[in-house]
């Protein structure tokens, strides 16, 4: 098993090497291939993830991600764009789930559900025109990249409460009738029970009843600002994780950016790129996984907690409890 | 002052009476043009608005809508995206601000900000391709539309805290940055202090610190998706009011749809309704309009609140206690 480590810019420094301490507690068999992206990268050498870059990272199996602070060069490639169109992550997954001792905006933990955001087309496209009057994007929605990923949500739904809410807008957007229709065919071939909702409905929904989703399924962009706003019921950005996963590779990042307002002060929180190594273990299918969250718990109980949540914990000492418990 | 009526359907039927007994009880001269649009009128007609419909609705000053059902033909011309096209509303605009007695999702209540959405083009250009493999839709974004709706945001922003927030996704979206850079220039111009975020973060943070925004102005469909968020904040999709702005033309209607759920039952909110009277009256320059303010307090200290707040008072109960405090 080789594993990209890629920790990029700001807290992104700060949060993997907390992460990997964690995952080596584990005592599992991984060679670790540190790779420097970024925008540090780029003001070195000029690009922010090269082709040679590429190669390395398709010779492993999986990613271990931070953070990347976009670069001012708007000709310059998107490392984290780069890196799931040319694996070919097609789902990325944000589970929405509540933390002991932790109390997000709405003071409930009575939800527990995940969202399944396509992560290769809508408006990442990447078709369009720019012009000094008018530009434009293209957002596409094919029928291929919508039937895998409402096959993987309906997988995944099987495992759960057999729950799938379909997201999109497609009284506005007759593009998105496609997506729907394709994910109310996947979910009814795979006897899965489903809903459908507009995606601003649904932004208001999460917040008044986050109870009632088990499996959300959504295009590209509406999962990006779903999974952030969701972050608020967790109650800290810093809590929650993600994995793009593609039928040969996958990539575990934290929900989170570069924070540089906070970076160099040793004060991020790293417990999303910690459940984000949790998520990379249960990938491989290891068994012992769950540790994670039992070590959570008790750091959490014990409130060794960084400034976001309240606590005096730095992101160093928050990781040594985490993996010593491990 | 001539101004058409549109019930629309569903809970549009219930809400807009009552609110236009409240715009009664101001005693001002208004020559009412009732029409009948939408669900309803599509399976009497085959058409939810017609040609001549318009014509009417152009020969008004301002119009006062409740809600429409979507018709379940998709060659049928949506009754609210026709007539913000055909009257060139280009802004629409929604208040975020708590009411007394009534707390939301948070439990907070120290914000009070205004979401300004351009409202004639991004994704709702109309321009779009469908098939069966693959479909598509243009998201446009011009100079002059990005230049009128920034101008109109920093005209608000003036009379307010002059704070402006822009809100993109100019990281992904390259579109996005025509419209970022001409909302910095116009807020430059205008004096108008400025910051920008991006919209998963801005889902965010309006979650998390809402207090922190005064006048937020967004894209189209980031508007629709942060607005019908922010009523969690406010605690009920029925309290919150819109107004479309165009320069011949403006627009009321409650934020919420026709909610086929609880249509007919008598129970629906009507204060989103009502607060979209006051909206009108604003826009009308009537100085008496703070008194809807007034009364809403008086009836929601009374408790004379519909389900949707814990209540059991009908919507009747509710809009007359509002009218005869008026
Ligand atoms: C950094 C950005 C390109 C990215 C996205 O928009 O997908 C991020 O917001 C995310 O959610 O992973
Ligand atoms: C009904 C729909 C077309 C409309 C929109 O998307 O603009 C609604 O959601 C709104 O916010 O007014």
């Amino acid at each position: 098993m080789k594993l990209a480590v890629i920790e990029g810019d700001g807290i992104g420094r700060e949060v993997i090497p907390v992460a990997v301490k964690v995952l080596d507690a584990f005592g599992l068999e991984f060679e670790k291939v540190p790779l420097e992206l970024g925008y540090t990268q780029w003001e070195r050498t000029g690009t922010a993830i090269s082709s040679d870059d590429l190669e390395i990272i398709k010779g492993c199996d999986a990613v271990l991600f931070g953070a990347v602070t976009t670069v001012p060069d708007p000709n310059c490639k998107s490392v984290l764009l780069t890196i799931r169109k040319e694996l070919d992550l097609y789902a990325n997954v944000r589970p929405v789930k509540p933390l002991p001792c932790i109390i997000g905006v709405t003071g409930r933990n009575d939800f527990d559900f995940i969202i399944v955001r396509e992560n290769t087309e809508g408006l990442y496209s990447g078709i369009e025109e720019i012009g000094s009057d008018i530009s434009w994007t293209k957002r596409v929605v094919t029928r291929r990249s919508s039937e895998r990923i409402a096959e993987y949500a309906c997988k995944l739904a099987k495992k759960r409460k057999n729950k799938l809410t379909i997201v999109h807008k497609s009284n506005v957007l007759k593009s998105d009738k496609l997506f729907l229709d394709v994910c109310r065919q996947t979910a009814s071939a795979n006897n899965v029970e489903y809903k459908d909702m507009l995606v601003d409905s649904m932004a208001y929904n999460l917040m008044m009843h986050p109870e009632r989703y088990d499996i959300v399924v959504t295009t590209n962009l509406f999962g990006d600002i779903l999974s952030d706003m969701c972050a608020a019921l967790v109650g800290s950005l810093g809590l929650v994780p993600s994995a793009n996963i593609g039928d040969k590779y996958a990539f575990f990042e934290p929900v989170h950016g570069s924070a540089p307002d906070i970076a160099g002060k040793g004060i991020a929180n790293p417990l999303a790129a910690i459940l984000s190594v949790k998520m990379l273990l249960e990938w491989m299918g290891e068994p012992r996984s769950q540790i994670i969250d039992e070590a959570i718990t008790h750091v959490l109980q014990k409130k060794i907690i960084t400034p976001d949540l309240g606590g005096t914990a730095s992101t160093m000492e928050v990781g040594n409890a985490v993996a010593e418990y491990v």
